[in-house]
């Protein structure tokens, strides 16, 4: 396709933070971006030309959304395929495509369809029952990861079965939903690549982060991260396989288990600008978020080398309150959200600290 | 004071892209904002929570933004004093202050203003009648510039008086207003610098930026400028003494001309974000409008060393055209307007263009 002119309209479902970063970027290019959230006021409309506000399965918004942006995309994966089908028929083009988000909202079929690229992730046994489950943890041996298949994020919605005896509690702790099984994997540390992929079928991967979490949450990247060249080969190589596989269009972020040696599983991957993704806003001239603009609206991929090192640290809940002194800080970035409640846990904002490469 | 803390409102008065771009660089520090433009959908409501669309001294129209705003500020210096008096009013903070404004506005006090605090400026003489210009150009020589004393930018109102014979020609073409008749400055090439000063009086004053103009409206910013330390110095100097000297707040954009050996004369100053100081944003952490956000909500300044060398180039009318080129180049970063209408001479967007220090 040609390259959307500046001065196009963009729409993104979701209205949080993503969407927010998601919004700016577009505007620096000139854009026009539109939000469809239901939430009024969203940290993402507040900085938009516009907001519908709208549950996301609404047809008529979708409608409308569709009617008035050249292109459409997401802040999030849960996005169902008929909102998808509606706003394709309102005349927009939509960004990751169908295949992409089918993919990333069932986790049997996003790891059945990682290990057919090449991308090896976990062994792994689909649940529907207590006896599979039972089955599952035989096979797979304790202590295994219990999760629905379908939603769930940030840790929530998935258990350790860690013997035999605790899989009725697991599998009712989880509601007894269709799920998956999965095997412990031996890593070291946690790595994450951030890859795009343009209309045209080039790739842009950024450089490695390694992560840490607390609680199932993000709460750390540092990029670019310290990897031999076997493993940062590797891990571009799964992210070709998984962006040329899905067809995908747009920023992709893929969670890695590194267990040594050049040797990587894929945890999960997600079809949309990724948390681990942030710290591109201060080491790199094109971010995330400049990147996904672009590919979606079909302009030339922008540059991923880092010209800086950077440790991103998720501000949760009241962590926020730290914006007093870390904006006195000259290494310090502060990206605060606009949120207005801290609830414990909920993601306000991110610091990248910024060092020489 | 204490520091706005991120959630509060800032009001900005002018939405076109100087607006534009301090508002995105509030919202990612966390705040919300509203904007005052006659134009409705204007560059910058299109990035902000909201637009009042009155006139810039609509006097319901200010209350309600000094009203709305912890603090104001303003992307042009035209601004009434009696604006400034209402937004104050409505209880806000409105920096810069009127003095700054007051100088700013009226190019005998500025120049006035500004050898008395040591920041040097051509010999000049004010002009209200013909019998004023004839003396002036006895006085100061020929070819000098007479320019209206008040409004006027990019070269508009001003006009050279190259003999007595052409004088009467000269003081017609501008209208017979209250003018300023300038001595010619033998200067080998323009600089610039921007600088900030906080609520604290600490001041922050980034690099050096030498400039070319083309029809009286800037086309590049090369900065940081290669100086000697002795320029350098006295440019950091005449930044502080006019800083302190209005007792000012926020971003401050001051011109040169550079007489080489060291010798600088201050052709004129802006009392907001500059467009030779657009090269920061590539160039260094805290871009000058993070900067004149955090001085306006009495944060700590931020860095402003630079990282990149850059190379500022104005996209004016139809050469926002070259997007579709400048996209492609992984030097070249795009920062475009959202402006519909391309306008002959109309600045559209820049491009800045980074190369390693």
């Amino acid at each position: 396709m040609a390259p959307l002119p500046p001065g196009s309209t963009l729409g993104i479902l979701g209205g949080g933070q993503l969407g927010r970063m998601l919004s700016q970027a577009a505007s620096r290019l000139g854009f026009n971006v539109v939000i469809l959230d239901p939430e009024e006021n969203s940290p993402a409309g507040r900085v938009s030309q516009g907001q519908i506000v709208a549950a996301y399965d609404n047809p008529t918004a979708l409608g409308v959304l569709g009617q008035t942006s050249a292109a459409v995309t997401f802040e999030f994966e849960n996005v169902p395929a008929a909102s998808v089908e509606r706003l394709a028929e309102g005349g927009a083009l939509v960004a990751p495509g169908p295949k992409a988000l089918a993919v990333a909202q069932d986790r049997v079929d996003e790891k059945t369809f990682l290990n057919g690229v090449g991308a090896t992730t976990v062994d792994f046994v689909p649940v529907d029952s207590l006896d599979d489950l039972l089955a599952g943890l035989e096979r797979l041996g304790t202590p295994a990861l219990l999760k629905t298949r379908r939603e769930g994020y940030d840790g929530k919605g998935q258990i350790w079965a860690r013997s035999a005896k605790m899989a009725a509690d697991a599998w009712h702790a989880i509601g007894e939903r269709p799920a998956i099984l999965e095997a412990r994997a031996d890593f070291t540390r946690e790595l994450s690549v951030i890859a795009a992929r343009g209309r045209d079928g080039t790739l842009a991967v950024y450089p490695l982060g390694e992560n840490t979490h607390k609680g199932g949450v993000l709460k750390t990247t540092v990029a670019p991260a310290t990897v031999d060249a076997k493993t940062e080969k590797r891990a571009k190589a799964i992210a070709k396989a998984i962006l040329d596989g899905l067809d995908y269009v747009g920023v992709l972020g893929v969670e890695l288990f590194d267990l040594g040696g050049g040797k990587l599983l894929v945890n999960e991957i997600a079809p949309r600008v990724h948390n681990t993704g942030h710290w591109t806003q201060d080491g790199c001239v094109c971010d995330q978020f400049e990147q996904h603009i672009r590919a979606i609206a079909g302009w030339p991929l922008g540059p991923t080398n880092a010209h800086a090192r950077v440790e991103m640290t998720n501000l949760l809940g009241d962590e926020v309150e730290q914006w007093k002194t870390l904006s006195a800080k000259p290494d310090m970035r502060l990206h605060l959200y606009g949120k207005a409640e801290a609830r414990p846990g909920r993601k306000m904002g991110h610091v990248n600290r910024v060092k020489p490469l």
